[in-house]
């Protein structure tokens, strides 16, 4: 590809550091840029780096937020006595998307796995037992992704927030709206 | 998607305004340069921004390039005297990748198509005529592309060129290698 001018080879290669795009795609979307309105191209950069300055960790749930306190923990409508444990802010915005949830979140940052050796001290799980510990939570939902490793983060919450009096339940498992029983697999209906 | 802070939700925007890429890519995108360390991201804004300001067209053939002339205009190892015709820098980036062609381009900057109001004052064809007249060129390759606007083209630089003591020829039309006969449209066996 060295048949491009410098610039342009830079931004191809920078390019296809993002996750699903290969070198093609990235000519492509560089090629896209290049003939794109000035404003376009720099209103992109300028949210590039405009997002890396400005987003920050919400000091209650740890979700992305703009402010010291995201708006849903500063939203009085929300419930604040129910917290709903999830892995990632994409798991959240997930979550969010259906309108079904009207608590709180608590963002762990990451699934316990000894094999890549996360323990409980690099995700925020003694975060959550802060919040729980303040009297004020009622109920904890765990909803960590239903793999080996979310499913040991949920249990270890579970092992030891089960002597205070607060109610903690597990995110369904199940086969999803619209599946079809032939495909769904062994595990999935045992717990069905 | 409102649950994402405002400045991530400005870079997703941002981002599904790329070609092939929708509001779901944006998404994971736009995580994964919030992620990425500081250096990533600026690295990457800094190269759209330079892309923009750097890159020119070369005075001679029109290709991308980051001097007044481009590599292969100012190479004494390519032929300047064997020009091949093309609509856009992809389609000479695609012929330079085969390594087959020693000779210089000429970038039209698009085809003739009346449907959509391009005329040859609309792209660059009196700049590949003056080329021709200065008496250097002894061949034109029409590498126009094989659809009616790039047979139009091809055609219309042909009847124009004619009379001058200039070999021209097309980019030759048929079955692509490891191709198989029976997916073959008709217009393309006609040609072979």
């Amino acid at each position: 590809m060295n048949h491009y001018p410098g610039p342009l080879l830079k931004l191809i290669n920078s390019l296809s550091t993002l996750p699903g795009i290969g070198k093609k795609t990235a000519e492509r979307l560089a090629l896209h840029i290049l003939h794109a309105p000035d404003s376009q191209a720099s209103t992109l950069a300028a949210d590039i780096v405009g997002l890396k300055q400005s987003i920050k960790l919400c000091r209650v749930c740890f979700a992305l937020s703009d402010r010291d306190i995201c708006s849903i923990c500063s939203d009085p409508a929300r419930d604040q006595s129910i917290i709903c444990v999830v892995e990632n802010p994409a798991d959240m915005a997930a979550i969010e998307k259906s309108h079904a949830f009207s608590g709180s979140y608590h963002i762990l940052g990451g699934a316990l796995s000894p094999m890549e050796g996360i323990c409980p001290d690099d995700i925020r799980i003694q975060e959550l037992f802060k919040r729980a510990d303040t009297g004020k939570v009622k109920e904890i939902i765990l909803a960590t992704k239903t793999n080996v490793e979310g499913e040991a983060t949920a249990s270890y919450i579970l092992d030891k927030l089960k002597i205070k009096k607060i109610k903690i339940t597990r995110i369904a498992s199940g086969i999803p709206m619209g599946g079809d029983l032939q495909y769904i697999d062994q595990l999935t209906m045992l717990l069905c």
